[in-house]
């Protein structure tokens, strides 16, 4: 497979993860976020969206939506599997997904800061805050799931990782990379700690890919 | 079923879109979002986020996130599908309706128009601009992929609704609350008529819930 991404890219991160989970071989092509480069004709010819990651399976067309990708990943590579089996434990899973993938991840990237920056001239500090603010909303109610439900395990749900998890473990990781404090959040963290003793998301890591730069 | 929500929720919305078209009978309970009822400590029990909707199918525990619930109505009910057969196409249906689910409903929501203007003091037209804004991107997108791809058809995917009509429904509706201008989107604003053909869409429109208001 074909993966269009970016080292800092959370969402490029979490089919980073699962791609290696279901151990299916893929190259990544390095769409320069930074630089403006998924704005280019080019890409937005792959992604009209003008967002990483899309995927190419084969000859395309090219996937997009990093959850959607989970899924399809998982449909057509179902080991081991993301998801658990009866529909109300995958509701768990794909919600606990989704308050991360779509009410956090969404606020915090960088069309959002350029936005707040350029168009409404909010200072660094007041972007900081807003981001740590969500961040934070997004720890409290994931948290509050996940120490207070018996299908917490090991990890999100039960004792293997699922799609709760890789989203969990993007989530993380850029709340840390804007330094919020983990301390309020043991049960989320203590999981998060799970997933970084497997390989499969250790490569994975935005600071382990080609161009990375620690801020 | 039992359904938590508020007339003026996309995402509550969504999920009564669906409900009406595999004909599943439920009853809503009304969490009044402008009162600040999602924050009471009982619904908080029933949501820790504090958002709507949340479901009940039976004795719970309840579900949550819209995305979320609509697969696992889809799962529990299958009749008529919300997704299509082969991995890839459920991609593309995921694929659309996360543009919208995840990448333009969470940055308009009130939580985020009330941190614009309580926190960021952002004024009343400057905040209307950024909703304006985020709804056309996501317009943008979502036409992009429609009028240029072959699987789109009398619905985003072939002739029959499915998960991404069901979001594009709630995309357009909330487009046009806040007045965003319909024509440079000709494919999406077709589809979505095609979708208000539906009784089960029109059933679930926010102005026709309990306590609706037109601004």
């Amino acid at each position: 497979m074909k993966l269009y991404g970016f080292w800092r890219s959370l969402a490029t991160f979490r089919v980073r993860i699962a791609l290696n989970l279901k151990a299916i071989p893929f190259e990544e092509t390095v769409v320069d976020l930074l630089q403006g480069q998924q704005f280019a004709p080019g890409y937005r010819s792959v992604n009209p969206q003008s967002v990483v990651p899309a995927l190419f399976d084969g000859d395309g067309p090219p996937l997009f939506q990093s959850l959607a990708i989970l899924e399809y990943l998982d449909e057509t590579h179902p080991e081991p599997p993301l998801l658990p089996r009866e529909a109300r434990a995958r509701a768990r899973v794909r919600g606990l997904a989704q308050i991360t993938a779509c009410d956090v991840h969404p606020l915090i990237v960088p069309r959002i800061r350029n936005y707040l920056g350029n168009e409404l001239k909010i200072d660094e500090p007041q972007r900081l805050k807003w981001i740590r603010h969500w961040f934070d909303e997004g720890s409290r109610s994931i948290e509050a799931h996940l120490a207070g439900e018996l299908e917490t395990g090991r990890f999100c749900h039960g004792d293997r990782p699922t799609l709760a998890d890789v989203c969990i473990a993007s989530h993380a990781v850029g709340a840390q990379f804007f330094e919020c404090d983990p301390t309020p959040f043991p049960t989320l963290h203590g999981i998060v700690a799970e997933c970084f003793k497997l390989d499969a998301f250790v490569r994975a890591h935005p600071l382990k890919q080609p161009g990375a730069k620690p801020h």
